[in-house]
């Protein structure tokens, strides 16, 4: 069984991330981490949602983090809200 | 004590938020419930990761979740995400 899937949430539209979670829970994935940043947070949410209530059966949230994280920038070091939102098969 | 208190996060700017749940907690409530749907998730998070780390002592993300809502809208009912953090006083 491949473990500790990681989906990266960027400003495509969000159905590419919906199959990319799909597609790794097919493939024999017990969990999936769906991460994103910033502005991407809101999109990384209707990833799980519409995964969970569309596509997945047997599947739920497990856990969801939020974090800081500090970025370079042009102009200096910005801090940046970040979200893990795991997705793992129910036993 | 006040209990249960909500913030709704909208599209002000976040410092306005922050603010609000900084005044609960100093206000005396012991739990403050961040809510947003759409794309103000983003905006949540970082309400609650700034006021965390830069106004709270002893208070600690409890819980945070994540939900769809069914909304009414000029061109009929669409699915939206919500979340809503929920931090409290560490004991």
């Amino acid at each position: 069984m491949i473990k500790d899937n990681t989906v990266f949430v960027g400003n495509k539209p969000v159905m590419n991330y919906v199959l990319a979670v799909v597609t790794q829970f097919n493939n024999g994935a017990e969990e999936v981490a769906i991460k994103a940043r910033g502005k991407a947070i809101s999109r990384a949410v209707d990833t799980a949602e519409i995964a969970l209530n569309r596509f997945l059966e047997n599947v739920s949230k497990k856990e969801i983090f939020t974090s800081t994280e500090m970025i370079d920038t042009d102009t200096g070091k910005t801090n940046v809200s970040s979200i893990e939102i795991v997705l793992a098969q129910s036993k």
